[in-house]
């Protein structure tokens, strides 16, 4: 990938609107772009200000293609860093793939998965990190994904690792001039703070590995595997829990044909349902495996949501076998948060309701240790009763803290791996000044470590790496 | 509708892409951009001159939605006539809605479909026949149509509609100067010059709408019946036409699911393939049913292109056939152009194609008139041999002359019938001329041919019709 090119691509979703935008950067970008482009005020776009708009028309020859309004970025105020022209012509397919074979003649070459924003890192307009947060922001389908993205994007990730990343640097060089009078047994680098530092490190980037759970699931929403027989009421509570909250239900793409997913935003925290068939015991072979599924699915999830219709919950056979399968699943998940849901209260007598409740409690009791991660509702899913409990349940899932006080979170799996990695050689660092080890010694995992924080915000990279970060962007950004 | 609301949309297509961008325009515009919009540089974009963009956050409070370009196109200058804010920000749909949401929420009303294009209208900025083309540009979707709605955007057709109303206005003024003075019997309108002008008037309203069956054929594809057993080649021709011309094939959404419509452009002109069964005699009900459709869709069709395997030509009963078949096209449809395509010549003898040709040289010889539409082509789908000729003979059931001369062609059907009520019009005036009409009957004439004018460029509008017109368009424009 030759990185001097001018590049074109569409930035604009593709597809029938009102308009469309065509983004052109590089050194070429203007000069090309004044080639193809009639100002209707007869204006020399080459000898425009940057941050400017012009009306005119894109010709071929003498054949006008269409008539568009033109925006010029100049060199380092762009967002690529480098000169760049966006057209916004009409949103017609056929318009927009005339203007850019034009280009193409012209000069221009299409433009690589996210390599306007690779251009933009290259050109020192952001880090990796905010870079990798651009593609995150584009894709933030709920609230705390958004802010997240947006945090990251603005610095607010790279800023910290930037700084203890300084603070480490400076330590390692005056180790390194220890070594230089290594025959005079100097000590530049005063151990006490060093190990100060060490330890803020080692703090700070297990606060960071540990927001990763926090900041995984709001990523990609929190899976919550609802395990109940048909007719129990699954789609309703589902529309109960949708219809108070606005949001979006869809099935996932990508999703097994026979694992049907609903997403649904709670508070601005995505969930995902996985919908089960139940673990009730049977002979039936068919019927087993779907009970093998069930598990397979509530093992994938984070949440288990037992939902039960509590008109079937009147007779002591039927009590004894939901005691049953909420046993099993206690004893085969014991760490997993399980929530009981009883639908249907408005059809049953309070006095019914007392025995379920009892029931429950009794259950509970008998548990070895006590599950605090236990939880017992009863709604009313078609008159939406109890549905705010239940939400309020589900979110307290969810380490929100962090996020309300907008704490740094880390979302990007290779963030992550950097991290743990870098960890690994702080905590080498410190075992070595415990341990006497010579100066060369330890600078050798202050650098490695040094290493892995540059991984990070790109400061250490290479063109491996960077194809895969931007291949995952769309064309155009 | 109010006209006066500052509205807002989306005017990129949805979904996810690299940007987005949402328009907002109306008074208060750049007020309430003012009021979300914070620029990098505490720029008071109120303040700010037209035409220029700006770097920026959206804020909803203390909450950053996203970082955004804000362009800025004041008055008279923008493409409504009124301010315009369009903002630029990344292309997910979250941040998209909450965009919206939050410009609703500060006093912005959603856009109906084309009202950005309608307040255009309403503001002097284009002409209704400018307008309608807007939404012809922006689903064009080959060469012929979208240059036809580019030269209709640009005024083209207008400006002939002017003229001439104009010119036909001044007489009608002088007739009317005559009625004032009616008692006297002077006679202001030359009556020689009047009926020339009526000339004139009456051979530009033919042309157009004469121009309006090119028009058709070309903004919706001209349909093709391609008759043929299964088996005969017809995918591989479709591709092979397809291969040399780089475009696009796609099945046309809405066609009955029994119907298979390829589309094609050639040359710039796009043609639509309808598929079809063949014709070929059966005792099978249900095979029956198919020839029945066959008629239905050749009914439907401009152009016949009956496509036979040459190989099942080899025998005097084939031949018969396949005489026969042709012969029940030829009888039923006789003004219809009907291409007779013999595929595999690749694999056929030269003695056995001559006695091929001479067949069908024979049949024609037969016909009571001499079908100057009737061709025959031989061609090898596979090795893409004859394709040309079978393209070139396509294109010649296209007038493009009027194209090529850059003609005014119409292609709205409210154009065109406005056209016809005006031309009936004229011709009354006419006759009215030549029978010695009182002037003051001659003149509700002239008025009503006026008006008919005005519909076409909007000179004459209500808000029924606008409402019609700006429907068809999509949000955002």
């Amino acid at each position: 990938m030759n990185h001097h090119d001018t590049i074109v691509a569409l930035a604009t979703p593709s597809g029938a609107g009102a308009i469309a935008v065509i983004r052109i950067s590089g050194q070429e970008a203007i000069s090309i772009a004044s080639e193809v482009f009639q100002s209707i005020h007869q204006k020399d776009i080459t000898k425009q200000k940057s941050h400017t708009l012009h009306l005119g028309h894109i010709v071929d020859g003498n054949k006008i293609l269409d008539q568009v309004l033109l925006s010029i970025f100049k060199g380092s105020n762009s967002y690529t860093g480098e000169n760049t022209i966006e057209i916004s012509c009409h949103g017609s397919t056929f318009i927009q793939q005339q203007i850019i074979q034009l280009l193409l003649r012209k000069g221009c070459r299409m433009a690589q998965a996210g390599e306007f924003t690779l251009r933009s890192f290259l050109n020192g307009k952001m880090d990796l990190s905010q870079a990798e947060a651009v593609a995150d922001l584009i894709s933030s389908d709920n609230e705390a994904a958004h802010q997240i993205a947006m945090n990251q994007m603005r610095g607010g990730f790279s800023n910290e690792i930037a700084k203890l990343r300084e603070e480490l640097l400076n330590f390692a060089s005056l180790i390194e001039l220890e070594l230089d009078f290594a025959e005079e047994d100097v000590e530049f680098a005063d151990r006490s703070q060093f190990n100060d530092l060490l330890n803020r490190i080692e703090f700070v980037l297990k606060r960071l590995i540990d927001s990763f759970a926090v900041g995984n699931v709001i990523k990609n929403g929190i899976p919550v595997a609802i395990v109940g027989e048909p007719n129990v009421g699954k789609s309703t509570l589902l529309n109960a829990l949708l219809n108070e909250e606005r949001a979006i239900v869809s099935d996932i793409a990508g999703t097994t044909r026979d694992t049907i997913e609903d997403e649904l935003v709670i508070d601005g925290i995505g969930f995902r349902f996985i919908d089960t068939a139940g673990i009730r015991e049977t002979k039936d072979l068919v019927e087993s495996i779907g009970i093998q599924k069930t598990f397979e699915k509530i093992e994938q999830a984070q949440v288990v949501l037992y939902l039960v219709n509590g008109l079937q919950l009147t007779s002591n056979t039927q009590l004894d076998t939901f005691i049953n399968e909420i046993g099993k699943i206690q004893n085969q998940y014991p760490q997993k948060a399980l929530i009981i849901v009883v639908n249907k209260k408005d059809l049953i007598s309070t006095d019914a309701l007392t025995i379920i409740n009892n029931r429950i409690d009794i259950f509970q009791a008998e548990l070895s240790t006590v599950n605090s991660k236990l939880f017992t509702n009863f709604i009313s899913a078609k008159n939406k009763e109890g549905i705010d409990d239940l939400k309020n349940q589900l979110l307290s899932f969810v380490n929100t803290g962090a996020l309300r006080n907008n704490e740094t979170i880390v979302t990007n799996t290779r963030h992550y791996d950097s991290l743990l990695k870098a960890l690994e050689e702080i905590q080498k660092v410190k075992y070595g000044m415990q341990t006497n080890l010579p100066s060369d010694l330890m600078a050798i995992d202050i650098k490695q470590a040094l290493y892995y924080f540059g991984e990070i915000t790109g400061q250490v990279s290479n063109d491996e790496l960077l194809g895969n970060i931007f291949a995952n962007f769309c064309i155009g950004k």
